[in-house]
């Protein structure tokens, strides 16, 4: 028994040194610059030490991508904390949720781009925990939607939500790479604000 | 001279062949299957002639894009199309635009998503005429606009035609990726309708 501790413990510090070295790689090159021989060699570890840690490089990249979120889900839920009842705070509430989605990704650069650049090999779906991971930032932007749309159901403001992310999360991919012509950062959170409190408006008024 | 012609031909021949068959492999198996090989086996030529007939792949790629971005600017066009002189009328013409892209994105799959993944090499920036291409494309979002906010400046509603457009591919993007769960397409292009009402009417009463 003592011996298996050991060798979990030491399993899973193998794990958290090769998922530190990944982001690493993912922060300063891009999720397609990671390889398993230069991560094995960059933790001094023998390749196939890597398959003994993790099932295989699609489970290290979650691991990579869950901390991520970790951090995402951080920052939307201070930028949302302010309670607001009235439906104009709820409004400054989605807008000051899509600007700090803005900061995160022009902060994070290819760590942000990797949660949307991963593919599961051979086309698996994503394991049940990530997906409700990802799933659970949603709530964020539910939280003003309850408070400016009450009448809506569950599901509609679920699927509202996701819509808004949608439509934010273009923005940002868009207005932060060059291949439109690269935006000031400046420029695009005030373009970001005004579109958000536009649809937001829109939305509170078609009742 | 007559020589001259006679290889010009060719090699225009050559190309139109290239990029006929550069297409196929972008629409059947996505952008990043085009390997210099097998398209040369394809077309029945060495693999040496692709670089005759176009500077480099990139070049290639661009042309094979360019056809994606003109079937799309004629598709955009035939929605816009409608002369809308009342606002509400160009809030519809804002959301039949937005349609649009979304049958087009969901019909034309990986060319449309060529436009997207393709990075040239060495990061350098996309010729003039691509660019160019690429941006003409917002002019059919700003006819509408136009109407809605007369009162804009020419670059504040070019902005804000960019932003639009952003919002709108962000919507159809990860509308269309399995990434967050599908949405059935029905489903989609009603919550890509209200968001884009929504935020032209909610732009609308800005002032």
């Amino acid at each position: 028994m003592l011996k298996k501790d050991k060798l979990l413990e030491r399993r899973q510090n193998l794990r958290n040194a090769l998922i530190a070295a990944a982001a690493e790689t993912v922060a300063s090159q891009g999720l397609h610059a990671l390889r398993a021989r230069p991560l094995a060699d960059s933790v001094g570890c023998a390749v196939g030490m890597i398959y003994k840690a993790f099932a295989d490089l699609d489970e290290l990249i979650l691991a990579v991508n869950e901390r991520t979120l970790d951090a995402l889900d951080l920052v939307l839920e201070k930028a949302g904390r302010q309670r607001d009842r009235p439906a104009g705070d709820a409004i400054e509430s989605l807008a000051r949720l899509a600007l700090a989605y803005l900061d995160f990704a022009a902060e994070s650069g290819q760590r942000w781009r990797a949660l949307f650049e991963h593919r599961m090999e051979n086309e698996r779906p994503a394991p049940e925990w990530y997906a409700e991971k990802r799933r659970r930032m949603f709530r964020h932007v539910e939280a003003p939607l309850k408070t400016l749309l009450p009448e809506l159901t569950g599901a509609r403001r679920g699927q509202l939500a996701r819509t808004l992310f949608s439509a934010v999360h273009g923005v940002v991919v868009l207005g932060l790479e060059e291949k439109l012509g690269s935006i000031p950062l400046p420029l695009l959170r005030q373009q970001l604000k005004t579109i958000v409190q536009a649809a937001a408006r829109g939305l509170s008024r078609e009742r």
